[in-house]
């Protein structure tokens, strides 16, 4: 048997016991608010700042220094017949203004890493674009001021409301309009969860352009509102390439009639553009229209162990040049990442020994001959140059799922012991994990970090979309503690900012990044952007107190 | 020998005996203009309306009913005197307004082909971003009208004055800025030629990801300002997707500093996409950073013959289905542009017979072997179905060439009479080729079609990039006449209009297709980009009399 072939083999063992299935973000309705009485401890779920506390604070407590906006109107009895009036039935408004409907609302004031609550006592699910319009022309009218609201997946607080604006919730708006099998067109309403329409597409020889993480919960509509990167972006591009048409409304009601089915269409300014990332706060997107790639036959996927960061690029630039058009996902996991999903899950670990860092390397095709074929090479080639030390490949669908739940299993994971800092940023290639070794230094100094619990810092993980520069810094802690956010901030946005990176990859601006959008736009793109805020809604009323 | 080894050795069997070299625009100092006392005949230019005459009537003559905007004031000799001092150097004024500089000036004028010519008597060429704010600025203030020009290869009449608009010529700026090879990241100026983008990112194992025919003289700054769409869209995607950062500078002078390196960047609205595609209306865009993937190893190109629009379809998607990641063009061409392309070039045709259609197939990928092996599956399968009638494919470079030669030689090949009345349009794939049969069909009942000289059509012939349901109709003429123009207009745009297609797919809306914008978007659409415009440019100085 020739060293290659032995080389090969090893790699095809398969040593996966426990598959884990990626877990997605729990419906809402599952997750239990201080409102309730219950005593149960539930994972992943932030304990307040309070420390044993279950109670999550107000937002408003949290940041004192943002009031109210004195210009919009309160919520009045009048307003909420209006609203029952305007959309019909009972399930479209949930009414916490004129009765108690607090158990039935907190859902909708809270994310799901119950690091934000708002104090919204009215939400409105509008079942069509003309009910949308109808209910934010009254709003502009009225001075009420508004949060849209998806999928309720986001991490920067962007789709909670802060005070009392309203909450217009999407999800009766989640109906797929049409689908083109030749010209792979999808046409969808907003509130379409991103699983249901993958799911649809798979049917049909497709797939969704996007992947991530919250697919089981978020919505199209916010994953468009936000420009959620994800899983595939590597192989199909940004969203702003993908979105062929959006159908939208403005804060007057103005519906933005732009749902193009066409690959190209060069009339005029495409304005849908300025809604992908806006983050609700010009406007509310009620459909999409989106080119979907054909489905691959074949999917492999393999996950490696490297002994530093050098080779782990070393890794990503041979599986650009070997693997090419095939490679549809190069993600990185550090150590530190990997061992708290195991100290989580108890699962056995892909590899045998552990390394400092790891690799999973996706490849889609059409032809899984040709495609297990290059992967081989690439295999044999990066452990014959030592570039990697060990790996496994997929043997079978439960296997992918497996190695997938090790990325896709560490957002959750970190979350078990209390809270997350979450910082999702841009970093050119070269120094991206020198951010996550800077920032445990410091949190390490600061004497922050231990296992006792008068240490809040249980870890500072770093993993995320390598091919796409792209790094999730993770701060696991046992409750939010402002020490812990005073080392942070403003150190970690400095310190992107002097690398020319972004603050906010993926992520969005939200609530959290609101005051440091200046460490990656200049104060004339600020100033530009502001006058788009003031053009389409010039009373403020659209998501309010975030986003610039 | 098997049958199917016999087909494949039929279709390898290397056809092609003279090669034409895919000709790319001349540059501007190469063509005549009527100012000249030349008698000589230029093949592919038009010859004016007047029948034989060699006078490009004026813009302004041919449209009457435009009317110079008062509002904007009459260059002065201060005025120049101002942008010689500004500029610096001689090379970068040309001032037709204090002396006579008729010949420099007129390329500046015209398009290339021959339809559109303007009055300007000042061209400027800025060699900086600052030099373009501050001109930009001065303009603004004075009240002077300006035409961004680029390479000058538009198709609508975008990028040449109509009456004495100020053209800022952007050939100066022509440098490539930086290039990564690791994140396969290229920032150049604005002015930087395509082709010579393309071949500096050859040498460095990567391509530019948008190609076509005028990759010789159009500028990169033009292509984005027109979101040119081109040969590699279907597999690269869009501008809109690719485009990372923007340099531009707004009618007052602020510079917008949107020159992002990064894949990804969620910190606010996403201006730059305003100017991709807005013909310089908004500003002017100086700098442009773009992701450029890897340059692959392999490449094949396919000519076929098929017997019926239906069986191009379906060669279409058995395309997608077998060739998936590694199709990289999928073109059509109908029997009447490949009769005029061997009228014209007396090539050799690449198959044997004729037929009523022709696609060219081309695929790129990282595995030669790999690549031969599904293209040749492949061909066997749409041969055994009779999907295709008979095909070659290239052996080398050379016959890759060549045979692109017979799609790219299309549009240089239809101006050989004179004009072209050419429309750029999406449409539903299974109604694409209808248009072109009804056109015909309308031109000839109106008897406007023969070889004497009295019918001015000389042919009606379709061809496009198949992959993206974008349809070039053209229709190549002796001379331009308002008899044409009435058959064809608004019947072409209401067609299409009817099918919810583009007016517009590729080229732009420039002065050609002001009017028509409605058949494609609405009043509302219409009414929100005339903000855009108002906010940007509320003295309406940017390019006027065009676009929207």
């Amino acid at each position: 048997m020739s060293s290659r072939s032995r080389i090969s083999l090893a790699l095809r063992r398969a040593r996966i016991a426990q598959p884990i299935r990626p877990q997605h973000l729990r419906p809402l309705s599952q997750i239990r608010w201080q409102s309730t009485a219950s005593t149960e401890d539930s994972e992943g779920v932030a304990k307040g700042t309070t420390g044993t506390s279950k109670i999550v604070k107000f937002t408003s407590e949290t940041y004192p220094e943002i009031k109210r906006d004195s210009r919009f109107a309160e919520i009045t009895e009048e307003h909420v017949k209006h609203f029952k009036e305007l959309l019909g039935k009972d399930s479209a408004v949930i009414d916490g203004v004129t009765k108690d409907a607090t158990d039935d609302i907190e859902p909708f004031n809270g994310d799901w890493m119950r690091k934000y609550r708002g104090h919204t006592k009215l939400v409105l699910k509008p079942g069509s674009t003309e009910e949308v319009s109808k209910v934010l022309k009254y709003c502009n009218d009225n001075m009420l001021a508004v949060v849209p609201q998806g999928g309720n997946s986001g991490l920067v607080g962007g789709s909670v409301p802060v005070f009392d604006e309203i909450v217009i919730n999407m999800s009766r708006m989640n109906q797929i309009r049409s689908f083109d099998e030749v010209s792979g067109t999808l046409v969808v309403d907003a509130g379409c969860i991103l699983e249901v329409a993958d799911g649809y597409l798979g049917e049909r020889g497709h797939i969704f352009p996007l992947d991530l993480g919250a697919k089981g919960s978020c919505h199209i509509g916010g994953n468009v509102a936000t420009n959620a990167g994800g899983l595939r972006l590597l192989r199909y591009g940004s969203l702003h390439g993908n979105v062929l048409g959006l159908e939208a409304v403005l804060p007057d009601g103005t519906i933005v009639d732009d749902l193009s089915k066409l690959r190209k269409n060069n009339t005029g300014y495409d304005l849908k553009q300025l809604f992908i990332g806006a983050e609700g706060t010009i406007g509310i997107i009620t459909g999409v229209s989106i080119i979907c790639p054909q489905r691959s036959n074949a999917i492999n996927v393999a996950f490696f162990g490297l002994e530093s960061y050098e080779k782990v690029q070393e890794a990503f630039k041979e599986a650009k040049g070997q693997l090419s058009e095939i490679l549809s996902a190069f993600e990185l996991m550090d150590s530190f990442s990997q061992d708290l999903v195991h100290n989580v899950t108890k699962n056995k670990r892909p590899l045998e020994s552990e390394y400092p860092f790891y690799c999973l390397i996706e490849t889609s095709g059409s032809n899984s001959e040709h495609d297990n074929e290059k992967l081989e090479k690439f295999l044999e080639y990066v452990m014959e140059k030592e570039i990697v030390l060990d790996g496994v490949v997929a043997q079978d669908e439960t296997q992918v799922k497996a190695l997938w739940g090790w990325r896709e299993g560490i957002p959750e994971c970190l979350g078990h012991w209390g809270g997350v800092y979450k910082y999702d940023l841009s970093i050119p290639i070269n120094e991206l994990y020198d951010l996550v070794e800077d920032t445990r230094k410091k949190i390490t100094d600061a004497g922050l970090i231990g296992e006792d619990e008068a240490r809040p810092v249980v870890g500072v993980v770093g993993y995320g979309h390598m091919g796409d520069s792209n790094l999730h810094l993770n701060v696991a802690v046992k409750r939010y503690d402002k020490k812990v956010e005073k080392e942070l901030e403003p150190f970690v946005y400095e310190w992107v900012a002097k690398r020319n990176g972004s603050i906010s990859a993926e992520h969005g601006l939200g609530l959290a990044k609101k005051n440091y959008i200046g460490y990656s736009r200049s104060g004339t793109m600020v100033a530009l952007m502001k006058q788009i805020k003031n053009l389409y809604d010039p009373n403020g009323i659209m998501n309010p107190y975030k986003y610039i």
